[in-house]
């Protein structure tokens, strides 16, 4: 029997729970509440004012789906930009691909990390210590306004939802200067929430970057405690759409990276899949 | 503000809860208990010993996956046997099917069907008047113990999970019976759980199936309130695999049936995509 219940506060009127094993840590950076506590149905759980951001025993499908497929879409991408993740799996994920020469994460706030570090060891593992990365504690919305034209190939923007601390990250003035520091074929990934409980995230992101970009649609995955359904990452390329791409062409630049194999969500026919959008979520797309 | 919570309490340390508006019905009928109540986020919601069923604001993901896929694979479907279901939204989208002539469902508990006209009753909407329908209220085992060799095309098992009344639907002894009253080409779709959190429900159905078909797989659907990832509609077939076809030859059909355009979650390329299933769900599939 469970001595207590979180009850996640991301809906008004219907959500998850856990069973809580203990608390870890309860503490309020300069950003955000954070929580870190032992579930007994999915390991160690982080919160961000109430809202479950990762837990150990789910977290490889958004990771993966996150990364693998902008990485493996673009084709050659070596140069990557991080904003957010602060858990350091996206990081994980990035630098397993052969290719990438250079992962800069720039995460706000850094009780995040230093938290994750603690509490969440397996998900970043030594991807900290990669002589690829260069992690950074700042704002990513300056970073990218100061960083050089086509500086990066793929930007993947792990984010909360447009509440909060995030919600700078849902701005014109943020996609036009990703637009300028993506190199020419480049693109820019993000999660667009659940849209079968927050349509406007994926609807009004994608009507935004859609002045900057020529491509701009979405992909999904089941994400298991991101509860309501398919999530949506979002993206817009500067070059060619992606998910056009079969499974084999996937399959051979997995291989080349060092990826295929490694997976538990991921694999080259879910990379191709996932661009398959039910009507309902379609519809949320601009034309 | 809620007045009151239902916690779903399928799993003992994790699960999902509604904002209860008001409670509609609460009766113990022979086989379970059930519960209907009116919640602000899904609409009126149907709970049977304690788990969600069906909710009228998502229905339409599980019961498009769990009826269209077999019958557009199956591509001449004519007699159709339901199992279970007694919401009457697998019955409704099976007769919206032109090729279908008739279409038989066989729910164990009354109270069920009663309660989800009374209070559900867009979910089924005209269907139960329908010519080519035959309800029955009674044993499902019973009902495929004695009916004709080759007498249904499809059979869709739409029940609880392994466990309560839903038990006897997972036995050799049906699954024998079933391979026998399905056609040449026939094939037998049911739910298999939500194998992030229910794995033995995949592998032990699937085991069990191969031992009286020769194609056993199973495709995937995000659907909202059964939380916890994708679940998976699991297939034995005793034709051909099903999941081979394109989305051309899919739209076609669905075309020709009537259905193309109708649908808020399945789409052709949606139908083709759920079969790519990821390697955490693909591992508990026989070789």
């Amino acid at each position: 029997m469970a001595d207590s219940w979180i009850n996640e506060t991301l809906y008004p009127d219907w959500g998850q729970r856990f069973a809580v094993r203990r608390e870890l840590a309860r503490v309020t950076s300069d950003f955000q509440d954070i929580v870190v506590f032992e579930s007994s149905s999915h390991g160690n759980v982080l919160v961000l004012d109430g809202v479950i951001q990762i837990t150990e025993r789910d977290e490889f499908v958004y990771q993966e789906m996150l990364t693998h497929v902008p990485i493996l879409a673009h084709g050659s991408a070596k140069n990557v930009l991080i904003i957010g993740a602060g858990d350091g799996g996206v990081l994980r994920r990035v630098l397993a691909h052969r290719g990438v020469t250079r992962a800069v994460m720039v995460e706000i706030d850094g009780e995040v990390i230093r938290l994750s570090k603690e509490f969440l060891p397996g998900i970043a593992g030594d991807a900290w210590n990669d002589p690829r990365a260069e992690v950074i504690v700042g704002d990513g919305i300056d970073y990218v306004r100061r960083a050089p034209d086509g500086a990066f190939d793929v930007i993947i923007v792990d984010s909360t939802d447009p509440i909060g601390v995030g919600e700078v990250l849902f701005t014109d003035e943020f996609y036009a200067n990703c637009a300028r520091v993506l190199s020419a074929e480049g693109l820019i990934v993000n999660q667009c929430g659940v849209p079968f409980m927050q349509a406007d995230e994926l609807r009004e992101t994608s009507l935004r970057r859609r002045q900057f970009f020529p491509h701009v649609s979405a992909y999904v995955a089941a994400v298991p405690t991101y509860v309501g359904g398919f999530m949506t990452l979002g993206y817009a390329s500067k070059g060619d759409a992606i998910g056009t791409q079969d499974a084999a062409t996937i399959a051979e630049r997995a291989e080349r990276d060092g990826i295929l194999g490694t997976t538990r969500y991921w694999s080259p026919e879910v990379h191709v899949a996932s661009f398959a959008l039910p009507p309902y979520i379609a519809r949320e797309l601009p034309k």
